[in-house]
């Protein structure tokens, strides 16, 4: 999972900083092109699952929608806030 | 992004198969243990926002939750049935 490499690369930065991050990648393939786009429109939807389990501010929530061949990438990097006292 | 290389290994051997695929990957980075562990509970809720967008059919969903240190990731890799005739 090479990906997580965001992560780690990351890590050495922020390791002093108690924060939390979430990305979600929403990849589709399509064989034929045409369908409905609805990767973008699904972003919004996205973000009120998480945000059912977690507080997000959307000035930290980074979107990439990127197209690659027959592939489009959804991309959300999320900065949680920092977490709340313990035990709350 | 290297891990759509899931996409592109398999793309040899279905070329003749008219598939659309979808890739979902949520990777979450605690930078402390503990908190409520709510990846596996938002898989349901996001196959539901997929499912207004395109059917799926439950036994094409194929979900994965790995921890590997501090980085949780749910993958659900989602073969989507043939496309519908088109102009449907």
């Amino acid at each position: 999972m090479r990906f997580l490499d965001f992560f780690r690369s990351n890590k050495k930065t922020s390791a002093t900083v108690a924060k939390e991050r979430l990305q979600i990648i929403v990849a589709r393939e399509r064989s034929t092109r045409g369908g409905p786009d609805y990767l973008p429109l699904m972003k919004e939807e996205l973000l009120l699952v998480v945000r059912k389990y977690v507080m997000i501010d959307e000035s930290a929530v980074q979107v990439q929608l990127e197209r690659d061949g027959d592939c489009e990438v959804l991309e959300l990097n999320i900065t949680l806030p920092e977490e709340e006292k313990e035990g709350v």
